[in-house]
């Protein structure tokens, strides 16, 4: 059975290109003893793969040319040399670009089958989580406060953004186009939305912000972050969630000047996290999460790519700011 | 009654020299209705009051060339207008950078009159609060942590040092000589000491680190800051208690490359503070400070000039790290 790999061809130097990577076929794996068998049905990328291909930097590891890449998928058992594992199960797990991969039963999470199983990388996956743990743990967010987010209409920020609205907050979205601004305040419920790349991004930025900042969701670091240290009110919370700004680059820019004085001015917490560190509770999350979707407050929204042999392609335009909601290759069906 | 006044003649351009300030004499203020009369005893310096003549750039307000230099110091009451205050009390407030100041009664703290009256300005004032508050309130130091003081031989690093000794941890101080590393492991107890200007400091550091940082508490930003956010131990808390680094400059460097990436791998809370915000529970302080002080487990340190007019002196002295505990000039007896 052919199985259809895409491979690290090099590393990037700068930016990412789709000739950093390379399709070649093998055979698919045979499971050993305890192991499934699965069929990649669709994959997600995330801006915080890209930091993966700088090596040490990131909590990601190192990949090195030559190998698969790595990456989250949605897929179907095809064959199952494990107990409580059956042919059919829906699962997600590490699937990396291909068709085919063999997984030991602990490394595999099932997943209900009922509805879009793209959904299960998204608002239900470690977006979703993420967006959960971040906004709620970190920000604990209150009625009333202004909630900034960064790559609003990003996989993370698009959820982020409902969530705190859902929680009674005035919601301001930051991102890179006045189309994605746009769809941020018409269809996902924003109360305001700011095109950081605009020449006048500094003055909407802040009329947008004119109270102050309670919460800023930081997925970009940056200047973004910049101009947030700079409106955060009094005992603001910033949770730090990604540095988009840094992933795409050789040579990540320095911190942010406000750092560490604007902090004390303002007594403001920063703080990181990874959402891996709620794993005990993503139950209670998805739930939660579930209930907001069914009840039409939470929209989670994809932006879809056809075919594996378009995930490089996929991963280079998300980088560059292409993506409305969490970026799906379809890979089967 | 004559009054010396040392007023800032010109704001600094680069760093702060002797001749930013001029003494000038003036009559002493009368005191009205409500109001006392202060006669300075002693003044402390801290490296925090640089950033106030930068201009807006600080908490502590913008001071003009041409006004008394502000600063905390510990007073004799030499004649009340004011009830519940007598001629005589000791009392600690904003005398400024002069021989007599004139106060209302709610601006001014009534201290203890045992003991020396410079202690009001170190340990049990500004000082040993925020060390206190810091540590405790944002650091949370538990038994068995590393925990690192940068500015360590600093009106606050050294009282943090100890506290933190106090508390059952490990503690590394950072500072800028030779000198006060073997002060602060021979006379202060702590269990290492890496001088930030030897040429060798990174791998001093590192190895004074080696099981990496619990709590890291700046005095400093910058450099140290980097060099910190680089050996945190997940789950690790950095206390952000003053920019020392860049005070004493027109042109502050930018933040620390690890700021957020780092933050976020290692899910590290990095949090500001000003001591204000705890002044309901400045008694709470005071009485378990002063318990160690008399058991012998904390020791203030003192670093003294004498006359008022050594006060520029003193000040430009410390920001070159001159220092050892707090800076006190002696203005009258």
């Amino acid at each position: 059975m052919d199985n259809r790999q895409i491979v690290i061809q090099s590393l990037p130097e700068g930016r990412l290109a789709e000739d950093n990577f390379a399709m070649r076929t093998e055979a698919a794996p045979v499971p050993s003893d305890g192991e499934v068998l699965c069929r990649t049905l669709a994959l997600t990328v995330g801006a915080g793969q890209r930091a993966g291909l700088q090596g040490s930097a990131s909590y990601a590891g190192a990949p090195k040319a030559g190998v698969v890449m790595g990456g989250s998928g949605v897929a179907r058992v095809e064959a199952s040399n494990a107990d409580g594992i059956a042919v059919g199960d829906l699962v997600t797990c590490q699937t990396g670009w291909q068709d085919y991969s063999a997984h030991a039963a602990k490394a595999v999470q099932a997943v209900e089958p009922a509805g879009d199983p793209a959904h299960h990388l998204g608002v239900y996956g470690t977006n979703g989580l993420t967006a959960y743990f971040g906004l709620f743990e970190l920000g604990a967010p209150q009625a009333g406060q202004t909630v900034v987010v960064s790559a609003a209409a990003g996989s993370v920020g698009h959820l982020v953004g409902q969530m705190a609205k859902i929680s009674g907050c005035r919601t301001v979205g930051v991102t890179g186009s006045d189309e994605k601004c746009q769809r941020l305040t018409d269809e996902l419920g924003f109360d305001a939305a700011v095109n950081h790349r605009s020449p006048d991004f500094r003055h909407q930025f802040r009329d947008a912000c004119a109270d102050g900042i309670g919460i800023y969701f930081d997925n970009t670091g940056g200047d973004i972050l910049g101009a947030a240290l700079r409106r955060m009110q009094r005992g603001g919370r910033i949770v730090c969630c990604g540095v988009v700004s840094q992933y795409d680059t050789s040579n990540p820019a320095p911190g942010p000047r406000g750092v560490p004085g604007l902090l004390i001015n303002n007594r403001v917490r920063m703080e990181g996290f990874l959402v891996f560190d709620y794993m005990a509770r993503y139950g209670e999350a998805r739930a939660k999460m579930r209930g907001w979707v069914e009840s039409g407050e939470l929209k989670p929204m994809q932006d879809e790519f056809h075919g594996l042999e378009e995930a490089p392609r996929a991963f280079v335009d998300l980088l560059a700011g292409g993506n409305v909601g969490t970026r799906i290759i379809r890979v089967a069906k």
